[in-house]
């Protein structure tokens, strides 16, 4: 059957299982709206900028595993690139969908608004080429075949992807036929691979996994839990990684981080006598600034479509099909029960003395539940964040590698939306929160009732630390009077304001929102000193900056 | 004498009157901005947001000549770049300094924070590349080279330009000397050139000058108003270069969108015999959809660095050398004295009943004073704006070919910090302005003391009017309440919000605003109904409609 250009695209996102759409609506993409709109399975969810829309769309897709963001032609898309490149830094697929000016005024060169004084109506196609992994410009020729081949290394890599799409061939009319993404490993690769990661695996005493964030975004969540469960190997995950391993399993030690300070993750780690990386990224921050290091015992690396096994490279072998086979073994030995050493945050006596910010977290580890949805900015925080322990069920999220300040919060709104039978959990810190903080609006337009954190500690403390002075001019933000927020961008939702100076005051909250104040959006302002730096903090500054990445 | 890299560059911005350095600290440009602080003639201003902050700096520019932005590498540059394309479609010297990683880094292809998980150090400036007029990746042997270079090409064509310097590179030592740009016509041509457009001149009973947008780039504004009053050339602007004549002038006949509805410009526009072109441009918007359409007596156009007469290029002719041959010849004879037929708005009856948008101009036209810097928000305002009369010596800027909603308010603080010495009006609508609101809390940090106009329509009312529907679910907006704003922004500075529903309200507001709220951040928040179109906006939607460009 013939259908629109338009109503295809949006036929081939539902198939992918986006129900919602991000963006923001421009003279040029009105056709992809309504298309959005008219189609049974997608919503249109309008952000209140185009970086905004696009940090959700990759909270979106953090969850539920792809995400699409249509904006206008020019001064749209290039407001979005910095959340698409984010998404591509990070393994994220998001599709970037931007309406484009008739094909007769691109033919001209017409001097049209959203254009250079010189037009150039392919100057964003080839930014954005830089930031995704394929990248189409729609025409009446091609739109079949270049959706399809945009589609197939979306569905393929799970890397970001680009697509202009003109107004006039919006309504172009093409087969509605979707053609198979064949995914599948060179079998004989894939043997040779599994059958020799088994032997390792069998002669190993003490193997450990460590994991991380492709294994989210090829959607192995379960295999993996299941894989360590059946055959009782011990696994870490890198910090981009949390949230893959249920935390209250035994085979969990803890995430990598964890090497600083904590004996008995050390002591596995140590022992351990093979390392089998599991969708592993060894950048900076993911490994405290280099320290963990691959050594001999790394002879196992699993990437999204090969696989390394003792420096040899085995091409053609993708992550999903290499864990099914692992999963569904019975060559693979069981080992003995681990013990289970990751506790997490242990309780703290709260008092009236000033917060600290190493108080916060024990505090709200124990407030967390299960099937919670925990995302958690970038900055002062997320170190601290490493160590908290989550309940079964719960997803948890924070942009590490890319690390744009201001993404949490249209993050957490865009994970939200994935998936919404989870409570949503937002940590922040002021300094990030200032960048994005309108998209707060669309919590209460579409009734979210997230627990919102904001430490304002008084500017960028992160920075304070990394800088040469921590007085700089430069780490000092404007002061805003938080408590306001709920009321400016409040419309109906019932909400509340929580000021916190101390412990007690912390936990008086955490429990006010368990017992009376669960079914309102709540905004838990935390304030600390301007340089009260938390411990895990701490040690991965000095790691940080004994290594070479500042 | 040998000075630091980053000194030498902070030392060029000063150079060129750049008195005010806008952007967001990050790891890798700290060292930048401790070059901007501890040189004695430029401040560090920090934004809220990346974007935030190249709309300031592009406004800024608008007004002092040339404007400079300083981000972080990846996550910030990104950000920042739908306002550093704005600059380069409506030709504003903006300069974009990025603070890149180590070169150390840079060699082994580093894993590090803000780059991708397979790194590319010189993504960032390959896309850069599409949005200014020259770029450079410093390194030690090229600094200096280098940002002479780019310099050059910054002072000769006003365009934006991009510079990324590693953090090492910073702290190198390189030759002080500012080498001269030299900006010079080609003689023989000039004379040709100009000895013609003075026959044309005499020989024309009615000229009529055109003037825009370019004028105000290479600052010819003091020369082209002592030009027609020296030899009494009528002349009308298009609507990117309202601002350039002051509008008191006899000469001055209105902006070129007069041309719907008014019958004084309509006979002067159709009785010229030569019609001259300063610096326009004939884009979609400008030209009322492309109504406004060059003919037989369009024989002179003055561009940047050419000019063409009749039809005959002249290459090497500088705009401002030409002006200055022109203002400063005696050959040229002077016309009759013109009557004064731009009147602006006439004065309106108040009442109590809804305020309509059609109110609001002629009101606010009669609230402006001298002195005055008026910023207005591209949407449902810009045409209305272009009819309201300027009082003497004001600045008047929106960007009107890039059109970025949101633009305005940051712009609006950047035009300020630009020149402090006048009151400053902003003219947005609620739709825009949620985009980059979060900017208004530098207006309290800086003590500016603006008068905010925010339409309050209910959504996206010029893309009501553009769609297929209007009451199309994307043209909807999230609801805010704006009496709040300067709750939670405020920080210590006198404000005031008014709530204005009748133009009886809004005469009273500006009353007030005049005689007691004048040493306050006034923010009028105006609600009209959803679908209430001003008349140049209708008269306008016509052109573009029946035009191409949609």
């Amino acid at each position: 059957m013939k259908i629109k250009v338009s109503d295809y695209l949006v036929r081939r996102l539902t198939e992918l299982g986006i129900t919602d759409v991000f963006g923001l609506p421009g003279d040029y993409n009105f056709n992809i709206l309504d298309a959005v709109i008219k189609n049974e399975g997608t919503n249109w969810i309008n952000c209140t900028n185009e970086l905004n829309a696009a940090y959700a769309a990759d909270g979106y897709a953090r969850i539920k595993g792809y995400g699409a963001v249509v904006t206008t032609f020019g001064v749209g898309e290039l407001s979005a690139i910095n959340g698409i490149a984010g998404a591509y830094s990070e393994n994220v697929p998001v599709i970037k969908i931007t309406g484009v000016p008739k094909t007769s005024l691109i033919k001209e060169k017409a001097l049209i608004h959203h254009n250079f004084s010189e037009p150039d109506y392919y100057a964003f196609e080839k930014i954005y080429a830089n930031v995704t992994t394929a990248s189409a410009f729609l025409t009446f020729d091609n739109a079949k075949s270049e959706i399809d081949r945009v589609f197939d290394m979306f569905i393929k890599l799970k890397k970001p992807v680009y697509i202009a799409l003109p107004v006039d061939v919006c309504d172009y009319l093409i087969d509605d036929t979707i053609p198979e993404t064949i995914v599948k490993s060179n079998s004989d690769s894939l043997k040779a691979a599994s059958d020799r990661i088994i032997e390792l695996l069998n002669t190993s005493k003490n193997p450990l996994i460590i994991t991380d964030y492709l294994m989210k975004r090829f959607r192995l969540q379960r295999e993996l839990n299941a894989f360590v469960q059946k055959f009782n190997i011990k696994v870490t995950s890198m910090i981009m990684g949390k949230g893959l391993i249920e935390e209250d399993l035994s085979q969990f030690i803890g995430i990598n981080y964890a090497q600083l300070g904590n004996e008995d993750f050390r002591q596995i780690y140590e022992n351990a006598d093979l390392m089998l990386c599991f969708g592993t990224l060894f950048s900076d921050l993911n490994t405290l600034g280099f320290i963990v290091k691959p050594d001999n015992r790394f002879k196992i690396e699993l990437q999204a479509n090969y696989a390394v096994v003792e420096g040899r490279i085995y091409k053609d072998v993708w992550l999903n099909d290499l864990m099914d086979v692992l999963l569904n073994s019975d060559a693979i030995i069981k080992k003995p029960a681990p013990e289970n050493v990751f506790k997490g945050y242990q309780g703290i006596e709260t008092s009236a003395a000033p917060i600290k910010t190493d108080d916060i977290f024990p505090l709200v580890q124990n407030f967390l539940k299960e099937n919670d949805t925990v995302v958690v900015e970038t900055g002062i925080i997320s170190a601290s964040c490493a160590n908290m322990k989550l309940k079964t069920s719960s997803n948890y999220i924070c942009q590490t590698m890319w690390g744009s300040i201001g993404w949490a919060t249209p993050a957490a709104f865009g994970a939200y939306m994935a998936d919404r039978s989870k409570r949503l959990i937002l940590l922040t810190g002021e300094g990030s929160h200032q960048l994005t903080i309108q998209e707060l609006a669309n919590f209460f337009k579409y009734g979210v009732k997230p627990v919102i954190f904001v430490l304002n500690n008084n500017g960028y403390t992160i920075e304070r630390i990394l800088s040469n002075d921590p007085d700089d001019e430069f780490n000092n933000i404007t002061k805003w009077n938080y408590s306001k927020v709920l009321e400016l961008f409040g419309d109906g939702l019932p909400s509340k304001y929580f000021k916190v100076t101390t412990s007690n005051e912390l936990k008086e909250a955490l429990s006010d929102i368990d017992t009376k104040d669960f079914d309102k959006l709540c905004y838990v302002e935390i304030f600390t000193d301007k340089m009260d730096i938390p411990k895990a903090l701490a040690m991965v500054k000095e790691c940080i900056k004994n290594a070479k990445s500042c």
